[in-house]
């Protein structure tokens, strides 16, 4: 079963859409098995991080955006903004596929971990993931 | 099939459990299919790298260390220790699902590579790795 | 079904193997599933990148190049060349394995994206890849 979901984003940053993929899973009845992710864009990114505490997520933008600035001379490809080349660099350092095992009908995270897009783009809508749940 | 391993760690650093995973496809009796895998903590990632020559994995952890130092003034993410934030950067930066082709009852992996948990913080006991046997 | 493909390289770099992948599923009929990858070497690494405009891909590889040099007096694991240390940690920065959903018999790839194989050394010839095509 593949299925395309859409994860809202905006400004940079880190969405949690953890819910959202349980949903589909719970929906599926799949009680054991994977669960795999591509996120079908090239500037924006998925990670699974800790989903306690919110100052993790704002540091790890932070960090992230101070390694990989904008408006470095090292780039030539510009002219899809000053956002563009930054946020393939981010992605690339980051993940564009995602797989989760599936345990009695639940993704198998640890305790503290959520399911995140990370946004490379100033303002986006939202974003396409292709999630497969196989047996 | 889905079985949570535990791999000994220690203090900072990537420590193999290739041995560990074969031995779970070998029990398995799976002859051709995939090995996927989730590490279930935000501060320890895998990864797979070089198994021939020690010196690689700690120059692996030294220059990640010296990326993403500790006491970065950008870090407002403290209470959980010194080596919490960094952790979590460190897991971004690397893997935290891995997923492997099985070749004839073997991990297909290439020659000289071996799978490992890659510890981000200075003392931890054994992190949990779900993973996932399918055809 | 697991095949070992070659994708042929040459300097550092990204070259795209989207089209033998995509050739490698309607050979083999898979409807949906997923597309699994596992590149056998720790010297050059697997991303999903986009694919309109080479100047992205120019723009990754010398920023890439440009955080991890090589001569850096931090590496110890010296011996098999000048471009191996730096190498090792591309790949660890970047991806070993990526799992691709398919849908109606194609990878369920964005308009702009391309799969690629990163190579990190001077000089090679061809990268092996390990591929699982699965229900």
């Amino acid at each position: 079963m593949v299925e395309i979901i859409k994860v809202k984003t905006g400004s940079q940053g880190l969405y949690e859409f953890t819910a959202q993929l349980q949903a589909m899973v719970r929906r599926s009845g799949l009680r054991e098995g994977l669960c795999s992710l591509l996120i079908q864009h090239t500037s924006a990114s998925l990670t699974i991080q800790e989903n306690a505490d919110p100052s993790a997520r704002i540091d790890l933008e932070n960090w992230l955006s101070r390694l990989v600035p904008e408006n470095d001379p090292l780039y030539t490809h510009v002219f899809e903004g000053e956002d563009d080349m930054p946020a393939h660099i981010k992605a690339a350092l980051t993940s564009t596929t995602l797989s989760i095992p599936v345990i009695q009908g639940e993704l198998a995270l640890g305790t503290w971990q959520g399911v995140y897009c990370w946004e490379h783009r100033h303002q986006a809508d939202y974003r396409k993931i292709a999630v497969h749940l196989g047996g």
